[in-house]
Parts: structure tokens; sequence; C-alpha cells
């Protein structure tokens, strides 16, 4: 049963990027809220949740389609899929992770990936050392295998988890191999052909974000 | 000798989240062409390295004050340092580190860290067989003690790589200890008081962005 007009397709491709960032934290806290058993949710406590102004997050759920519900909140199981749906992420994407070191030893572990609908099917790296082992349940298979093995498992996404003067060689590998995209971890930037698609992890962001709210507070007339 | 009018303090504290974002982006980039020995970089050399506009770069950078020289581009050393004395991060921070799962220890060899300012200058854990660990040349001490390790070390933020169902007690050491901000890397909502700055790392967005990039590609009318 729909209680909202369903969204049929994605209505444009610009969308910015910060709205699809914020989209993201919506589907995160929504999801802890639904496994905690909250069926519904206002968009005040929504807002409260996510740190973000009440209107802000109608303006971005409005950007994709009427979700809410009158006087009652958001159906929260509802405005997961309807979210998903519009940012194309409503399906299972099987990765290709390179690079097992402490970082893609930490992904593989991570829970959430294949909740959020990010599958890990094969691991790989270059060291002789840490072919064959398992990890995760995943034998570690030589990185020079990528093209059979992406083709063999259906891989869509590349994930980069080398060091930063192996990761254009990881890269190479994936593009020969016919990916579609690349989560890049490593912190270099990416020599590609233009029909891959590449997203740069940066978390340092964040830590200039903190330095920068410590240091606004602590203006003489913060 | 100052090539453009320096910026003397920040100007306004209403910076959108997204141009902090992307300036931390420019840094990184930045760094890396200093490192390489280029001095001066034009607006459309620098978004295109970025992927970005150049009339965004420009409008960014315009943000915070005059930094280019008409005809000449930026000079990228007086650029680094103006950015970063904006964002009020051309200092360094002392962090704490609680949680030496494999992201934490990631974190801990991660060169770029002391690079762009953050100090790790105490490692935290609660289980006892990783207390007195020696990891990245420093050891691992009991999370109890951070009340009286973040004065002895003058530790302003703290950085939490726990599992999520430890990162509320690690917060709750942090806070105790009077941290100044926390960069959560636990996939996890933390409740802390209103004076203690929050950042929540989420690479989820990138996935997300990745695979929603690869679907617009493969519409019809992509």
């Amino acid at each position: 049963m729909h209680r909202y007009t369903p969204v049929a397709h994605i209505k444009s491709e610009h969308i910015p990027r910060a709205t699809i960032q914020r989209l993201a934290v919506y589907v995160q806290v929504l999801e802890n809220l639904k496994r905690d058993g909250t069926e519904v949710i206002s968009s005040e406590h929504l807002a409260r949740i996510c740190a973000v102004n009440p209107s802000q997050i109608r303006k971005d759920l409005a950007y994709f389609g009427e979700f809410g519900v009158r006087g009652v909140g958001y159906y929260i199981e509802d405005l997961i899929s309807a979210i998903k749906k519009s940012l194309g992420v409503d399906r299972t994407w099987n990765c290709a992770l390179v690079g097992v070191g402490n970082l893609g030893r930490a992904l593989l572990r991570h829970k959430e990936c294949r909740t959020r609908g990010f599958n890990i099917v094969g691991v790989f790296d270059c060291d002789p050392f840490k072919i064959g082992e398992i990890l995760a349940g995943q034998e570690v298979i030589c990185s020079r295998r990528l093209v059979e093995k992406v083709k063999e498992l259906d891989i869509e996404i590349g994930i980069i988890t080398t060091p930063p003067e192996r990761a254009q060689r990881a890269a190479n590998y994936l593009v020969d191999a016919g990916i579609k995209g690349i989560v890049n971890f490593a912190p270099t930037r990416l020599s590609v052909p233009e029909e891959v698609e590449v997203e740069y992890v940066d978390f340092f962001h964040n830590f200039f974000n903190v330095a920068f709210k410590i240091t606004l507070r602590e203006l003489p007339n913060g």
C-alpha cells in the first residue's frame, strides 16, 4: 500500500551534492530508527536527530516528491525506500575491494556496507604474502586477476584502499576490468577515463570543521 | 612578502558546509602541487584537477578574501595558508584516538593527519589485551585515564574509532576529560553536551553518489 505518490523516476540529474549528502545521513538515521522499532517520525524530530534545520529537511525531501502525511509525519519505511529509489540505490551493488591494509580490513568488517546495499564480493591485493589469506570469509585474490573476476562476479564498483603510491595501478586494473565507478580511499587523485565515475573519500573536512567550530567558539565575540 | 590582502579574521561563522568541504579538497590538491614543486596555478587548472567548475572555485575563494593575482593565477603557498587561516586551522591540534581496531590503526599510520595539523598524541582503548601495545611509536593507554591524559597532553580533539556499541562510552570519557570537539568514525549518533562539537564521518554518501551517477548514466535518456 502506497501512502504517498511514488517517485517513478529520477527527476533531475542536477541534485546538489550537499542534498545527496544530507539524504545519505537521513537514510542512516532512519534505518537506525527502523531497527529500534519506530514507524513514524515528524520532520522536527528527524531534524533534531540529524542536527539539521526542519525547513531544510522538508526542502530536501520535497526535492524528490511528496513523502509526508500532514499531521502525522513520515512513514519511516516508505521514506527510506523512496529516498533510496530516488537516488537510484534501492538495489545491491557488487563491489571489489583493492588493498587489504588496516583500512581495507576495517571496511570488510564494516557491517553497514552490506546493509547499505554495497556487497564486497571480491577482495584483491598485489602482495604475495596477503594473496590466499581469508578475510571476513573471503579469499584475497591477486589484483592481476581483476579483469577475469569483475566479469565472473558481476562487479560494478571498485573500492581502493591501497597506499597512495599504489592507487593509480589499482585504478588501472579496475578500469581495464570494465568497472563503472570507483570509491577511492587513498589520499591521491586518480586519472581514469571520463566514463568511469570516481568519488574521493576525504574525512579531513570533518577534522577541519571541528577545528573551525572550536576556533569560532573561542573568538572574543563567539 | 604578502602578495594579497591577508585575511585578518574569520569574516562569518555562516560559511556553508559545502564550501568548507570544497576548501578542504583545494587544500589537499594544493599541498600535493606544492610538494611537486608547482608555485603558481590558474583557477581553470585548479578547477580541472579538483573536478569543480572554475566559477565555483573563484566564488569559494572570494568568500574568504582576495587571493588571486590577475593574469597570473594563485600563489600556491599563500593560498594554502590563507585558506587554512580563514578556516582557523593554520595551527596544530592535539588529538586523542579512542579505539585501536583496524580503523584506528589505519588512522594512526595515515601520514596526512600530521600534515594537516592533527597530531594524535594519545592512543586509548579499554581492551586489556591492547593496553600497553606500542602502535606507531605510541603506547596504548586505558581509556579510563583520559581525564588525566587530556590535561597532561593538552588534547583538544577526540577521535572515536571504537565499535558502535562502545562509542557513547568513549564520548563520555572524552567529555568528562574536557575535550572541545569529537570526530566520530563509529556508525552511531552520540549524545554530548551542547558545548562539545561533534562531526560524524560517513563515507556512505560517496558510495551512494557513485551508485547514483552510474544509475543516471544508464538511464535511457542519460
